[in-house]
């Protein structure tokens, strides 16, 4: 554990004192975020210190031009990346003429950040003496709102503790930022107009390139001895940045007020000329409402959340906040309420990983939504990737494919792909079945079966096509073989047959066949427009059943197992426990020739064949495939452990199950990887939701059944989570003796526990 | 053919007519080179046109920090590379004060460049009408001294021809220069000083980071009506430029001439106080021999390199261009004066592929400089890596490597790796099987074993090491394997069992341990030293002959063939007759993914291993593999066609074998690759002497004897060629009738014609 500074606490994240040292990890720590903007938990005043600065809004991108050091061809020209938006909370603080820096102060004591995840709001606080000696103590407390997302709000107090002082505030706008990975120093942002109304102030400045137009704004409200104050600002403006500045004798012991609202309109939502007007009404609603006003309606939009989306656990205060903090930053990255935008790995807390879109959107996060949200959040999920058929019909072609054969791209944020490593760009093309598994598995967990003749099954058309013509028929073994992929495990590069993908590969070409006979029979009308649009014949859906029927899986008679691709047996089989210490992680320790060579896996392959298609194979076969790979799982992915944690639930190793859930559930909160100052890891977070519901809960859906087959780690008293179960609620709550049930919203319901039959009936709490 | 503009001539390389669109072609195709130092033919006058400016001092580089889109563990942080040098060619013309620029010029007439291989020289010459109105013929002619290596000589004649005029002739010296493919436009040179005295001046100049300190110098002499005329000059001087002014009435026909003598003198030979005297002693030594002299000296040097060197083809005047254009390169690049320096794939023709030593050295040029100089030109080539076993050993080190295992690099300038592509860095590690290979060729050709003992060894036995622990023990196949390995086809990437490395590693292996007995038996003294120095074991070396012993080679019984690799025969294996022309070249056409994919051959991968080892297999089985794979080979690597010649001729199909030649033989001539602007392709030029003398003339050495199979094609009338066997000079002239053999120096000699016995004497031209 790392991060030992982070005080355990049920419903929030707590720092006490200042070290320089922990602010950019505290950075991504403390982030906040309401799905449509976010931000680092950046200091407002001044910071000269090392820090690492991010403001971001949703949907808006940058398309850098690629660098590589060999270019290979297919390779996209631009990468787009998620974009550091202009500075809204910059407020600059001085104290009889002395710039308030944390950096540069002659100390600082009680500091203390607060993320209230229960409430949705985050402090700082410090007492700071001033090289002039002067002693100040400032709160800081800042929310972005989630009632009217394009607004954030922060109360900024300061209150000179030894002497009277003048002080003067500036609250202000800079268009002026980088982005840390820049790959040529380009300039990402072009600043049109700087301007200001009275406490109000606006800079209007579009991305270069994608010619997204924002305007960035801030209004500010003075508050000396606890009344308002009317002020006029002196202005301070260059091509960049705005600033109002304000000046105010200060009595030792009395609280000096800004209340700062912020934040961005976009020309995704409005027209670029109205962007002004549109700020200025949600500057409005906002100040209408008051500072306390927004933050009690935060308050209550959390509580909702919560109401929801809540796991408790009794007897595990470390584990409680593991969860809350995943589920907090799950909610505060995406909600779900426009099909644009998706779930980026590091959501609004980091720059890293350029794109926002990963096959992670589909194997991890959908079910986190789909149950702790209503419907149409997953439909929204499923929705993009259809608004983004085309690009990735493209995107096949671009690799030779041809016919409408779609390849849906490793990273994006248009449906473009942003990725630039051969071995991942060209050959991780596992990303393709994830999304026609989604559409699989929206339908079983929400019984809605409209997505499919409206979009899906255009989207399962072209990727079966895109698996049809990727394999090639062998003439030594006879049978369909796939050659030149990489697996769920990046630790292999370029394998032939990469069991996991190959049998994806194979369901996703029988699951489309098989989708495409029930549209026929039930939606005519679908049918028929989506076989004209398509041109799918019948000879070409024979060819596809003739590619499912005869494709080449490795397997192992010996060990009675599926060999995760050709060759594997001929490594060196060292198990990881066996590895010497000094070689982990292997990822930071050995040359990239040496990983690709051992038998180390990175995170669940095989496996995550088996999680997805876990009623394909007995439990014998499962526990076969889990005693011969985990040994060689080193779990360098934050992707690993959670699909562990599931399977070794399953086969009623708890304990086991419960040291994956640890590394999944506090990776950043205990920094398991040492980087997260670079930002969080939000689609892994949703892993570790499945890790309880669908690991320690067993919740699957059976047969179009609900059904749990609950266990608990031996360290928890009882836990307790609710799952929206086709606009049912329930509330499940699991302890070392019983299970219980209860429907908080909806109808009967008949489930299955332990394989038994159990009725759920609304109010009544059943013990099963 | 793509440069027909290049006239068909024996010994010279000639284009006439300007046209501004083959400036950067030409200015690679007329390089001069003389070991020391090279540089691209760009005009010595200003020209404003589209050009690629190149000036290169021998073993003068600079490492440039490594850019990668993905860092990968292993990755070298710095890539050394070739580096442009100040120039000292330029020299500045104004006619009645209008500069003379090809580029702005109302027109350009009799344009003509002449590269005179047999004398080593280039001379462009043209007549241009100026803005102004002038007419004037200018001819220059230049070479780089072999015989005072660190001088260069320009003799720049003005003639106006249609009225007097006043000239401004500026010969200057310019070190504000850049390369092409820096990767972060960092600066490379810093000038330390600029000075002139009299006509002559000096840039001190160092370059950053590696620290080469270099003094570029020039004299000025002038002549007008043929006389010497002393003249003051006017000084035109910054920060990194220096030029000498001279101004003077020319009339209307008559000639005015500038003899510019510079070059370079560098702390790589000479202290760096000494620079600037080194270079007045190297300028007094030009001068007083004077330009006329200088030339003279030059044309004897080239004579004597061609008395060596000349291959002579009649019936051909094309092909017989082409050899004579890839030997007159050859020689350009390296002389084998300096055991540091070695043979870059471009020469001093340009800057691409960054660092000067590959594989290429050992497995294509070494037979070149072993049969056209003296043994010692050979022995430095050898020696080269000896004196970077340290630094093998190193880069094994870094790769997890243990105990004086030694991985040449894939590319170096320094003994350090040079390459950031993982699949080639980490994995084409065939190349370490080449410098042992390249040890073994050495005495088999020239007799001498001395080189082993004395250090040949090591470098073997740190090969051998890095094979030993390079494969792993499968349990599955119960032999050792080699994973994860790029074979010399790069259209594979990391593919298993490569046959040609896991071949080449077990002979390595095998050799070592013969010549470790060897060296046991016959030099004791260099054994006890070799032991104790590298810590060798009994018990290592039988480790080392298990592995050799016991290591697995793909085979395929069906086709009676080693296969390229694991899984080889699962590909869909389409011939390349049988794919579309709109896919070739597939390296330009095809994504990299379906390259790989493919069971296109990019060049000789097996059928290299055929080439080094032909005496392990049978003709009939190299029948089969050549019949197996060539039909899959696309030849998109300079360095394959010439190793299909060899064995197309040994098979007796000499029309393919003649086919191969040309591609090969006139590769940069005739533009194959459409790159040819970017520089030559020096290394594999060394093929094509060998498609005539092993390919056509079928020269062996076996079992210590010279032998000869001769061939010709059918196209030729004759051919001949010289090789120095052991100090033995013969000559070697074969027509479609018979064979003729003639020893020029040296004694008696016993040889195999046709596996037949044939004695050659001295002075006597002998028939077979």
């Amino acid at each position: 554990m790392n991060q030992d500074y982070i005080k355990v606490d049920p419903w929030s994240i707590i720092e006490e004192g200042f070290d320089a040292k922990q602010v950019k990890s505290s950075e991504s720590l403390f982030s906040l975020g309401n799905g449509a903007m976010g931000q680092r938990a950046n200091f407002e005043e001044e910071y000269t210190g090392e820090t690492f600065q991010g403001s971001y809004i949703a949907g808006v991108y940058y398309p850098d031009k690629t660098r590589v050091g060999w270019w290979k061809n297919g390779y996209p020209e631009y990468f787009a990346k998620v974009l550091n938006a202009p500075n809204w909370i910059g407020i600059e603080v001085l104290i009889n003429e002395e710039l308030v820096d944390l950096n540069t102060c002659k100390s600082v004591r009680e500091f203390k950040r607060e993320l209230n995840m229960r409430e949705g709001w985050y402090q700082r606080s410090f007492t700071a003496l001033l090289q002039n000696g002067v002693e100040i103590s400032v709160r800081s407390t800042r929310f972005l709102s989630l009632d009217i997302d394009a607004v954030g709000a922060i109360k900024y107090e300061i209150t000179p503790l030894n002497q009277d002082v003048e002080v003067i505030i500036a609250p202000y706008l800079d268009s002026g930022i980088t982005n840390e990975d820049s790959n040529w120093d380009d300039k990402f942002w072009n600043t049109t107009n700087v301007d200001s109304e009275g406490s109000q102030a606006f800079i209007e400045a579009h991305t270069m390139k994608t010619n997204f137009a924002t305007c960035t704004f801030m209004e500010a409200k003075l508050f000396y001895k606890g009344s308002p104050v009317e002020m006029k600002p002196h202005l301070k403006k260059t091509d960049s940045l705005i600033g109002l500045s304000y000046k105010q004798k200060v009595e030792k012991g009395e609280p000096f007020t800004l209340h700062k609202f912020g934040g961005y309109t976009v020309s995704r939502d409005h027209k670029e000329s109205e962007l002004v007007q549109v700020a200025k009404d949600a500057l409005f609603s906002a100040t209408t409402l008051g500072y306390e006003g927004l933050l009690q309606k935060q308050k209550e939009a959390w509580a909702k959340i919560w109401e929801m989306s809540d796991i408790t656990i009794n007897g595990d205060v470390k584990a409680q906040q593991g969860i809350r903090f995943n589920i907090f930053q799950l909610n505060q990255t995406y909600l779900g309420k426009d099909s644009r935008l998706n779930i980026g790995p590091k959501g609004f807390t980091g720059e890293k990983y350029g794109g926002s879109t990963y096959w992670d959107t589909e194997a991890y996060c959908l079910p986190f939504y789909m149950a702790t949200k209503n419907q149409q959040v997953a439909w929204s999920l499923l929705e993009y990737r259809y608004n983004h058929l085309e690009k990735a019909i493209e995107n096949a072609q671009k690799l030779g494919f041809k016919n409408g054969a779609a390849l849906y791209p490793m990273v994006t944020m248009n449906g473009e792909e942003c990725h630039n490593e051969w071995e991942i760009t060209f050959e991780e093309i596992h990303r393709n079945g994830a999304i026609s598994f989604a559409i699989y598995n929206y339908h079983r967990y929400t019984g809605d079966y409209s997505y499919i003749p409206k979009m899906g099954l255009e989207v399962l058309i072209g990727i079966a096509r895109f698996w049809h013509q990727r394999v090639n028929f062998s003439e030594d073994k006879q049978q369909y073989v796939m050659l030149g992929v990489t697996g769920p495990n990046e630790y292999e590069n370029n394998v032939n047959n990469n069991w996991y993908t190959s049998y994806l590969a194979k369901w996703c070409i029988d699951y489309t066949l098989e989708q495409l006979e029930i549209v026929k029979e039930i939606c005519p009308k679908d049918y028929a427009r989506i076989i004209s649009k398509t041109n799918l014949t019948i000879t070409e859906t024979d060819d596809w059943a003739k590619v499912a029927g005869n494709i080449y899986f490795p397997y192992s008679e010996k060990h009675e197992v599926f060999l995760q691709q050709d060759g594997f047996l001929d490594k060196e089989m060292i198990k990881v426990e066996d590895l010497d210490k000094s070689d982990r992680p292997i990822n930071q320790k050995w040359s990239w020739d040496r990983i690709l060579r051992s038998p180390y896996i990175k995170q669940a392959d095989v496996l995550q064949g088996f999680y997805f298609f876990e009623d394909h194979f007995s439990k014998e076969s499962l526990e076969k495939h889990f005693d011969f790979y985990e040994p060689f799982t080193v779990h360098e992915s934050s992707l690993s452990p959670c699909v562990h944690s599931i399977q070794a639930a399953k086969l009623d190793r708890m304990d086991q199950a419960y040291t994956f859930y640890l590394r999944t559930s506090r990776l950043d909160l205990d920094d398991y990887n040492k980087e997260v100052e670079e930002g969080l890891h939000i689609t892994s977070m949703a892993g570790t939701w499945m890790s309880i519901v669908e690991g320690f809960g067993g919740m699957r859906i059976l047969n179009n059944q609900l059904c749990f087959t609950p266990r608990i780690p031996k360290q928890w008293e009882s836990y307790a989570f609710k799952i929206n179960f086709r606009n049912q609620i329930i509330t499940v709550t699991v302890s070392g003796q019983y299970t219980s049930f209860e429907i908080t919203e909806g109808k009967e319901l008949s489930i299955q526990v332990n394989d038994k039959p159990v009725s759920l009936i609304p109010g009544k709490v059943v013990q099963a």
